[in-house]
């Protein structure tokens, strides 16, 4: 898929101290807001999915991949099968937020990543999301050298 | 599936001089609504989706089971071709709102819908849709002899 | 408001050996599923806030009236802080799933309710959700004593 | 808001022979697919949305501004009144849709855009959308000069 002309549209890789992070940006717009004037609270889980989707895009393993089986040995999909969320401070329509996305636990099957979502630089929502790589027909996989190298970095 | 437990939970069925219609109940959650304190416009686009597939499921037709094919010779689904939608007064929080669905026009392969959504026996959505119905392949489907039927009433 | 036409709109109150329930139905129409073919996982927490928000409706507190003040010394809202999140079984179209809500803790400002979302009677989803009562300013009200009373039944 | 660290977030303003426009790049999640493994038909109406927020917000006009009266002498908030939706082409996860806003018509308190949503360069989706500007107490509001010349371009 040709996506040259918009930069930055899966977000962005990077690296500090804490090891390799990605990075989101996401507007608020108002579907994603609700009658109490601020960022309805399900609306962050669904940014969340937004990050691990291009964390995983830029990690080179598109979903579409993994469901069709283009990218595995059989069709396979990453399942969410626990969060834990930390509802810190609102958001609103317009806010530009920044969903930042590391990998805190590699398993067999599983792995759990850490998501903060910010403003302006300052934390208003943060996840443990554990997932774990299922098959079309249900069954949990191991996750193959190649997603584990990339998600080791 | 048993659903003897809760009552008119697909709405009803009901007849009146401008013919056979369907009513469901839709109440307004806060997922429903925006910042600007009303119903989120494209949530009366959802809500008219939950009118159709109840009217279906009281007409005897899963959408499950048109895409799996048990209800039909080839796998298939009801898919959006054309919608009209007129946005006439808001829908707040906790409202009680009803869907009321109505054949309006039958094609070969497609069917239009009148469908109005009303607060307090007041309209303040109207929705004309038209769905056809498509093969898991993507090719438009005639409408079987059942499916015309149910629709006729 | 009238809602004498539909029986069970906002569920039913109950109370067993663990004590008292509310247990609302919930349909899965197209817009809560996904194209992994199941629920979306986001779904089920906007479908615990549904359980939420009849829960309370059914104790007497409208969100409406919470925000409005009608009901309180000032205007307030129920905001969700916390939630743990635990999916167990995919839900499917067409399922009809049933939201139990229990208070399991209640604090100064804060109440923590148990969720579990069920299918055909098998639990596919449990939640626990810490919410705390909030002023329109966004300050941390303490719990009236009617709602207190409310919830501890 | 310091927007400067990515390129292209609320997209961007064009100039072809049939005038100015605006192109956003929309991503597809899974949260804006169904169990028919397509776009929800809902999505569009948000994605369209979001196109035309951000249209306005590169002209001058945020919409939290609109609703605060910062950006005019009352209150407003640009508000849907029609849409006719032709659904052509199905989208699919991952799909990189590009949503493209025209000025189509302008009235005196009315707003005609006109909407496109392409894939690859293809259209997928159209829509003509009516808005309208209306005071936070719901009354029908004149256009300003200046969102006047705005749209006009």
């Amino acid at each position: 898929m040709n996506e040259g002309n918009w930069t930055d549209i899966a977000g962005r890789m990077g690296e500090d101290a804490r090891g390799k992070f990605h990075r989101l940006p996401v507007r608020v717009y108002f579907e994603d807001t609700d009658a109490g004037g601020v960022v309805y609270h399900a609306s962050y889980v669904r940014f969340c999915e937004r990050g691990r989707t291009d964390f995983l895009r830029l990690l080179g393993v598109e979903a579409r991949q993994l469901i069709s089986g283009e990218a595995s040995n059989e069709p396979a999909a990453f399942v969410v099968r626990r969060m834990s969320l930390d509802f810190k401070r609102p958001g609103r329509m317009d806010d530009l937020l920044v969903v930042e996305t590391r990998v805190k636990d590699l398993g067999g099957a599983s792995v759990t990543l850490n998501q903060d979502i910010s403003k302006d630089g300052r934390s208003i929502f943060e996840a443990d999301v554990t997932v774990v790589l299922v098959s079309v027909g249900g069954k949990p996989l191991r996750l193959s050298d190649a997603i584990r190298v990339a998600f080791e970095g």
